[in-house]
């Protein structure tokens, strides 16, 4: 089966800026958007990725995002307050990151609330900033409106990512970054925009009958992971997020896709931990490594080959991406190339070829 | 079906601090040991209750656990270090929770790494306690392996639980105390103490099978919540609470069942946040009570009377055992008396009457 069409991630990240500039985006602004993106995609979070491109451009197009704000940032010792005034929730969270990253050096660990954001992409991506500057560091953001409560029949909770991070030595970082639903909802999206069924326990439909249908489930609810537990993480987190920063929670918190009239007030909440205020990072490290070294060395079950830490599958696949190409369903192609269109702007050139490499 | 005896929640109380002082224990240790066990009943969260009161008593009989000691306790800004040197899981937790509660409210937040604890109980113990002081709690703690790596075939990870807690105004708070597992270890412990079956998926036996027999779980492993994703839970609890506090992680924390030779070396990681520093608590316990009462208002699903909120049944359950006494099954009452037998203690003198109230 012909899968799509393969794209340079460097090329795809530069028509992602571009676009962006030409539809009224500062240039920094405009390429932590294309690299949070793209950074998505490379790790193999296609959900994530350049396919949310095109309602990102859209957002700006409507006015319903802001570009070129200055964000209120306010220090109060270990804790930090951002105002993101509608801007990208990239531009929003990378702002976040480095308050989160300077003050957990500074005092010894951070919290950092975030209100009147947007969709601010895979949260790996700040992630993987902090732990490179020796922190443990959490990240969470709130939602729109796709799974029910538990017990409940219709969409209150967004599938409200939770993620965890932490560096190690010799052996691969740890790298938690998880929907609290069985499944992101963009992997509905994917395959929706594929085509293809989705397994039965992910989504419900509009009525609350389970669904193997991408368009039916998009059209119901995701369900939250391990019952009555996700439900709870999910909640939880909206309440980090959303009711403690003074951002959006549970329906005031816009979704993207519909709400045209009201920003979407996402919240995020970022805590992070000076490594070096418990034990000395080389120490961590080697614990880490340890750690990992163990787990990695456990018994598999029948038909497993191998075990794997959370981020090392994607690690594995931003490598190869690198190498060979990311490749995007052609409906996404095709999307990305009518954006592009717009202003100017060829999805053509990022295409992948590999005399590329040698050029 | 007889289901066992009923004891009087403060009198049971007594009953195991008496025990706990006459078997060496300072007094206001024996307290709170006993009060947090108690307490797990009361919520009707029987697994970490006074079912574990014979284990922790042996544990101080084998002098596996130290009694008055002084604890180590470094404040440094809103990071604190504490140093449990192998004092009971309870007074060790209570102490960091002080710790947690005073630094937060002085510098916004506090990040508090435990190590060298014991089974601290339940979590929710600390968390209602932190939320009385206007604070959002998080709570995560690491424990002996019970649940395989995913993909793999036999124990390696606690079922490390996560506890997140936040006030509300009139409606009931947000406390949400789950293990990483299916289900709690204890919950299997309790179905085999009455001799009932398990639910098919919440666990597998020793060769990695699934089963439904409590006794073959309890050789086997409980399963992680969610696949994957509560493996990375589990995971990211054993890093925070255990390798960045120095505490013993993944085969390095000793199960307190099987373990003769040395201290458990459990970790424990609190981060507690001053709601006042993001906005007036009144502001915030009213954006709580709308959240809230938005959630119970939403329809509810087919056969499902009521939608609850992390803590509703617990807060419930407690009110009425306060009035009505907790059961306790015949198995657990039998091992609790032969106990009190031991230091002169009887367990009788705890049991519920309904004259009691009057008296």
């Amino acid at each position: 089966m012909s899968r799509g069409r393969r794209f340079d991630w460097e090329r795809l990240q530069d028509f992602c800026a571009q676009v962006l500039q030409r539809a009224g985006a500062p240039p920094a602004e405009a390429e932590v958007v294309a690299e949070s993106l793209v950074y998505a995609d490379l790790r193999g979070v296609d959900s994530h990725g350049v396919a949310r491109f095109p309602i990102y451009v859209r957002r700006l197009e409507q006015g319903m995002v802001a570009t070129g704000v200055k964000l209120d940032v306010e220090f109060d010792g270990p804790v930090v307050r951002v105002d993101g005034k509608n801007a990208y929730g990239a531009v929003v969270g990378m702002r976040a990151l480095e308050a989160a990253v300077a003050t957990a050096k500074r005092h010894g660990c951070a919290v950092v609330g975030v209100k009147h954001s947007n969709h601010f992409g895979t949260c790996a991506y700040y992630a993987e900033r902090a732990i490179a500057q020796d922190l443990v560091f959490l990240a969470m953001s709130n939602a729109s409106q796709t799974m029910p409560p538990y017990g409940g029949a219709r969409p209150f909770l967004g599938t409200n990512p939770l993620c965890v991070a932490a560096p190690a030595g010799n052996e691969v970082p740890f790298l938690l970054d998880m929907a609290t639903s069985v499944v992101s909802r963009g992997k509905i999206i994917v395959a929706a925009q594929r085509g293809e069924p989705i397994p039965l326990g992910w989504a419900v439909d509009k009525d609350g009958r389970p669904t193997t249908d991408p368009h039916a489930a998009l059209a119901g609810a995701v369900l939250p992971l391990g019952g009555a537990k996700g439900y709870g993480i999910a909640m939880f987190i909206d309440i980090l997020a959303g009711v403690l920063t003074g951002a959006g929670f549970g329906k005031y918190v816009h979704n993207m896709y519909e709400n045209w009239q009201q920003p979407q007030n996402v919240g995020h909440l970022f805590i992070a931990i000076d490594i070096a205020r418990f034990m000395p990072v080389e120490v961590f490290k080697a614990r880490m490594d340890r750690y990992i070294r163990d787990l990695k060395s456990e018994p598999t079950a029948p038909g497993v080959d191998e075990i794997l830490v959370p981020g090392e599958l994607e690690a594995r696949t931003a490598r190869l991406r690198r190498q060979q190409g990311i490749e995007l369903p052609d409906a996404v192609a095709k999307e990305l190339a009518d954006v592009g269109k717009r202003y100017g702007v060829r999805l053509d050139d990022a295409e992948w070829t590999s005399m590329k490499r040698e050029a």
